[in-house]
């Protein structure tokens, strides 16, 4: 192996803007270890659990919206990240993987860390490069460097994702002694400027006709990064159209006003009260998942006449069963649109959206207003009280449930994420540590128990970060299971669905350093809420039971004004 | 979907002999999970962390020798199955995955816990099956039941390894009220036969007369489970021929007398004396890989004339770069051939071998006698202690190469495993943990921190067997990074290669209720090895510096009577 090329590699990713590193230390991927180490542009942690590893990029990268480089060594090191890539591919976050392997002549010969590398991350990659293992030949040098810009092009290219490019290396992985390996500022990069993807005059003007023929135009927002270049366009939009805007907690649109944020109280269970005043002519989507379960059940019970999703380039996705156009261009490009509004047909269609709203406003607020202690309640108290302008991670999977029914002020200014790209538990500690070591603002994580414990080794490393804060729902078990319907009535609930698990959160935060909150009532609750994002690093471990739980959970139902009959 | 066909499946699997499934709970794969639990021959254990549920059911089917089935629910639960999956495939261990899935028209279309699960293991599993969404017609109902047939005798045809089979569920997942499912013992099952492997008279006899020609028979187990029906035939064939057994710890032949069990001692470094005297003409090869590399640099500088590779069946690796011979067949039937052995030569042959395992032995005896407390003397130590009859887990990285140093007596009569597919550090202790579950034997984990920690969730669920013991290596590092050249003198070896890490054990043994003893130099190290496998489960924990156990290693090496000049 030349040294020399793997040097040219950080200087590449270094003239490309990459910054971070997360590396997991081996002996296989020495020579990518000190190139980037030693490189004065690029920062590199070290990360032993590479599972844990690869969501800190993730984190990083979600949240810088630049790519992150990932280093580990090979065997199953690679394999260890595959939980991350697979949510980077599917929440569009932009990851350089570098995979360091043997040779291909060793591959199975039973050698120590040697598996099959190539291609190794099959359908949930953008794409996966071979870095060539020899390249004293000038076309192979020429081609190792193209290559490289290749990559990480490809990694920003909408939409954006996770790119592998596993890296073959032969002994020596050091410099002899006395040897010097220097960044070459020669190297070739090459550069993209990317397409705009803004509607052309031509698209324009029909479109706008268009638009005037819908009446009741609905507005649905998925998973998306907080994107104030869309929202003054978006409130014209409302404003011309008389078109209604839902916005999950993960759309990151509800530090806009008006959107409708209690859709998953008021279309509870049927959606058969006023489900004809509410359903869509027009429904427009935008950005990925969406959390609520009621909000996609109304909508493919009740399709709109046309559904068009805007989505630059890429698969698309048709989760309402109502897809019929896919317009090619960014949401603010979409909304900068004048049309001809009709006025008084359509403030009757945003008026009882918002009378379903304000119903449902109420009826939260009342409903969680009592003084009982349960994951609900403690959730709106934590939400209540979220530092403004901070940064939230919602675990999965009844963290960031309970939030996109209790929503967040427009005046908190909150930027929320959740992994939600494929929805595990695997990552979700990990991830919030990479978002809050690439930022400065306070970054909480609000997790359950399962998902916590299961990524304990998000924690178990040196690089701490101050802002962090975590808020532990610990009900010892996956309590989601006694909230659905089919499982809460079967005799394995407790030991093959719920699974009991014993941790509570006191000892890992004396291993980690962590300050550590127990709150087992209201009152103890409200304290800690009121120190706790004041002081530095936390645990705020909130103990409820999982049976209360969704037994108040069966009251927010039956209580509900909008409960099925 | 047909919850009866999800109920076949438990009963083929059972009439198979499965019996022993480890579920991680989810929502998706609830009708598998009431199918395998409710079986009356099948037990079922949950582990949340489905990276470590995977490798506890690896651990288990080592133990077994017979397929445990896995099942998780979709989404990146089964990508956290992959870095046990590709072991199961290097270390030839029957696995059955079953990945609950959406039907693919729900694929790519936002929904949580989505991804693309078809062949998700890719090039590290032997073959994955799709079951079929609807089994009303006739021709589907044959299906479904004939791939399960399919599935679990692809884990056991030789090589074993393991087998995925993708269940795409529709709802409902539970039984209606009131509706009872039953297993159908009609249901249809394919038994195999399997091949012998043995050799015919007709290939017996020009092998025993080919076997003549070679007067330095040099036989290389690699790793191997305890084959006691290979042992008795192994010795008559040395006797005839005068053949070198060499075994590395994890090819367990060290319970046979008459092997070489310190070749890594003597064949240190250079391998160039008496290398001529010890350099094979025949290389008969067993098994899987090779612990020691200084055999290998010694089999490939030296290497023999013939090289013979006996394997039933599978792709075959040429470690040594000298194959020259694929024999298909057991080691048991290649070792019952009874050429006529020349045994003036062959006995010269043995007794240089003999006489390096002689010089070897003496040395490390004297060398590891010293009152000195570090990682290598408290190895010998607790290899000395180990209960005879007992089970022995070593863990990557040092600890297996420690062991394979030192080796065992043959008295002690020890089963060795050690996670050697693929090398990883990333489940070594769910392994031990799901082969105690399996034997009444004790069961003894012996391991470094950081794989320690990186696979702390190995413990968290609630199944402690009473048999486990787990002696950790504390050096609060990736120490063996300090005891190789290379990176041992650049200047990014603490934080990029050791990757200092501060916990200790105390509290994790708090929290999963195993006893703990630490151990911080001989004397402590001697009280509590005279106590700690007579007590129920626990950690032994020694504590050594890093920095000492590298100069230590330094010091084997230099007095070495092998050493390289």
């Amino acid at each position: 192996m030349n040294l020399q090329a793997v040097f040219n590699i950080a200087e590449i990713c270094a003239q490309h803007g990459v910054k971070e590193v997360i590396l997991s230390p081996g002996s296989r991927c020495a020579p990518l270890t000190l190139a980037f180490a030693r490189h004065p542009a690029i920062q590199v942690r070290t990360i032993s659990d590479e599972r844990a590893a690869a969501f800190i990029g993730l984190g990083m990268a979600l949240t810088t919206r630049q790519p992150v480089v990932l280093v580990c060594t090979s065997g199953t090191a690679a394999l260890n990240y595959s939980p991350a890539v697979a949510e980077a591919f599917y929440q569009q976050v932009p990851l350089l993987v570098f995979t360091a392997d043997r040779p291909a002549e060793w591959i199975d010969q039973l050698d120590g860390q040697t598996i099959r590398q190539e291609n190794i991350y099959g359908a949930h990659i953008k794409r996966s490069f071979s870095f060539p293992v020899d390249t004293q030949h000038p076309d192979a040098n020429w081609f190792a460097q193209r290559l490289l810009s290749e990559a990480i092009l490809e990694t920003k290219a909408y939409p954006p994702g996770p790119v592998q490019v596993n890296v073959p290396l032969r002994e020596p992985f050091y410099p002899k002694p006395g040897e010097t390996l220097e960044y070459n500022q020669e190297v070739k990069v090459i550069q993209e400027w990317s397409n705009a993807y803004e509607l052309t005059n031509t698209q324009r003007a029909p479109l706008e006709e268009e638009l005037t023929t819908f009446t009741k135009i609905l507005v649905v927002a998925g998973q998306h990064y907080p994107d104030p270049v869309c929202q003054v366009p978006l409130q014209y939009f409302t404003r011309n159209t008389g078109a209604v805007v839902v916005a999950d907690i993960i759309s990151n649109q509800h530090n806009l006003p008006e959107v409708i944020r209690y859709h998953d109280v008021f279309l509870n269970g049927n959606a058969t009260k006023k489900a004809s005043e509410l359903q869509p002519d027009l429904l427009i989507t935008l950005g990925l998942s969406n959390i609520s379960k009621n909000l996609k059940l109304f909508l493919r019970a009740f399709p709109a006449h046309e559904h068009w999703h805007l989505q630059a380039a890429g698969e698309v996705a048709d989760p309402f069963q109502s897809l019929t156009r896919v317009i090619r261009c960014t949401p603010q490009s979409f909304f900068s649109l004048i049309p001809n509004g009709k006025e008084a047909n359509t403030k009757t269609y945003q008026a009882e959206w918002l009378e379903q709203e304000k119903t449902a406003s109420n009826y939260l607020q009342e409903f969680l207003g009592q003084n009982n202690f349960n994951e609900f309640i403690a959730f709106a108290r934590i939400l209540e009280n979220l530092p403004n302008n901070s940064v939230v991670h919602l675990a999965n999977s009844m963290a960031v449930r309970y939030a996109n029914i209790i929503s967040l002020r427009p005046e908190q200014n909150i930027t929320v994420f959740a992994n939600r790209g494929t929805s595990g538990i695997d990552g979700c500690t990990s991830t919030t540590v990479g978002s809050a070591l690439s930022t400065n603002l306070i970054t909480t994580l609000i997790t359950g128990d399962l998902a916590f414990f299961y990524d304990r080794n998000g924690l178990w490393h040196n690089y701490l970060p101050l802002n962090l804060r975590i808020i532990l729902l610990n009900n010892h078990a996956g309590g989601i299971f006694r909230l659905i319907d089919g499982p809460r009535q079967q005799q394995e609930l407790a030991e093959f669905f719920e699974t009991k698990q014993v941790l509570d959160a006191r000892l890992t935060a004396q291993e980690f350093n962590l300050k550590y909150y127990p709150c087992e009532n209201l009152q103890q609750l409200a304290e800690n809420l009121n120190i706790f994002w004041k002081n530095g690093p936390g645990i705020l471990e909130i103990f409820t039971q999982s049976e209360k739980n969704a037994d108040f959970f069966q009251l927010y139902r039956q209580h509900s004004p909008f409960k099925s009959k």
